[in-house]
């Protein structure tokens, strides 16, 4: 397989594979949430599960112009209800992929961690991953996290790098490269991650990241702009070219994406992480191409 | 005065204003920060004492072109003695500017915190503040701090917003609108910088700030964005329309400039603040047009 690095790659090759995933999605009653479900049911990625208020699910006139055999609405008039029986689905494996709708975040978050119907394993870590297209950026970038850890530990931050691994992974990336981003290339030991930073090229060298190059701390220009980088004269096996970008904090992930979505044209696709599925959340401010490359991600993944 | 919304702005304006300022260059003998200088001579913004080795100051092609009676030449080969020499000229008021050339941010930062002969004055914080001109922003942002302090207590962050505020309204902006940047707009309180920021808006609806809007915890789309802002349906009065982003740590400021810089053809004009007189210090993988902007910023700050 080659590697995928675009968007657009990632819709043909699910295409070529043609081979949906049923996906149940809570409380699927608003419309960017339906509208970005019906556009992965058209592509042929998706077999549906719309669960909520079957008279909210069928009003949208998106919805009356598109009957598919590949949609089934489940009636929860309930929000809770709705929630639970989606997980439900899908940890009974009736469903391949989680979707967040019409939900408070908190509420489907409660039910993904309750310890006997929800969907994190034991031990696991909860993260959140992303594939960002940014267009003057060579290929995709994956990240991570923007949105669930605050201030990961170095336990916290081991499992997300894999996370992020195993998903450039997925996208045929044979030796992805990540970069422990920071402020600068110098490693300040007063800066509380720092250590982390060198425990995780530490655990590199002696291959607990598998065939990855490793590096950091890396600033943005060195992990992303050859030339920028060059001018440093930090000599890094990532210079430019990173795939994976792993931020030291929640809100450093979270600016850097919002700001290249605002500005630099970029799209962004996500993932909750540790879950024995893949569970599609996004937030209401992003756009229905978002949620919908969300989804197509967790074709991939699942 | 009209508002300053971009640099082309603020060169127009010091080229009317017509008053050349006087700069001292600490060890001004790469060409990157020559080129800058001389083009700001050419623009007739500044006059320049370039102090460093004589001969390596004039070897440039570039600089031989370039005969100016703006430009003087004080002969110091010694990179530390030629960065105290502008260091002084500055404190004893013989230039009303400083800048780095190829000197050690470090040596530069000594020279300007002694006590004795140096630029900030006791008690005052250091901190750097800078604007960034984004292409599809409609007018500059002015943010801080990319690269000194790296998590600000209340006490510096009261100062940082201050500078910034200070900068913006020397660029003509009556009421500038301040963003207190965080991941979200909850104020979760298990966040290490959320109480400062609770702390800073009660400050601010004391007076603390005079005559300027500020709003916080504040997401990217919530400070820059009206249309995606509103999704979320947070009332806030910064809506879409900050010019100043307070971020909580130096990793945010300078991944999210870096970032723009990349991918969104953003331009950046930076000093340092709390001295004396405005300094000039712009990393060495920061663009020429980046480095001129920064001595326009100083000239309208001086």
């Amino acid at each position: 397989m080659d590697s995928i690095s675009s968007f657009s790659e990632l819709t043909a090759h699910l295409t070529r594979v043609n081979c949906r995933k049923r996906m149940a999605v809570a409380n699927a009653v608003d419309s960017h949430t339906l509208e970005a479900v019906l556009r992965a049911v058209d592509s042929g990625i998706v077999e549906a599960y719309l669960i909520g208020d079957v008279a909210a699910i069928e009003s949208p006139a998106l919805f009356a112009h598109n009957p598919s055999p590949f949609i089934h609405i489940i009636d929860k008039p309930d929000v809770l209800e709705a929630t639970l029986e989606a997980v439900r689905m899908v940890k009974w494996g009736e469903a391949d992929i989680l979707m967040k709708g019409l939900v408070n975040t908190d509420v489907l978050l409660r039910a993904i961690l309750d310890k006997e119907k929800g969907l994190l394993p034991a031990g696991k870590v909860l993260s959140y991953s992303a594939a960002l297209q940014v267009p003057l950026y060579h290929k995709l970038l994956f990240f991570t996290d923007p949105v669930v850890i605050p201030s990961p530990n170095l336990l916290q931050r081991t499992a997300m790098i894999k996370y992020c691994i195993a998903t450039a992974q997925k996208f045929g990336i044979a030796k992805p490269k990540v970069a422990l981003i920071h402020a600068t290339e110098v490693a300040n030991p007063k800066i509380q991650y720092m250590q982390d930073y060198l425990d995780l090229k530490a655990a590199w060298r002696h291959g607990e990241f598998g065939d990855v190059i490793l590096d950091g701390p890396l600033d943005i220009f060195l992990a992303l702009d050859k030339e920028r980088g060059s001018i440093k004269n930090v000599p890094t096996p990532v210079l430019g070219d990173a795939d994976i970008l792993i931020f030291p904090n929640f809100e450093c992930a979270n600016t850097f994406y919002k700001g290249l979505s605002l500005f630099a044209h970029a799209e962004m696709a996500g993932l909750l992480q540790g879950t024995d599925k893949p569970v599609v959340l996004t937030s209401r401010s992003e756009s229905i191409d978002s949620k919908f490359y969300s989804i197509a991600m967790a074709c991939v993944l699942v």
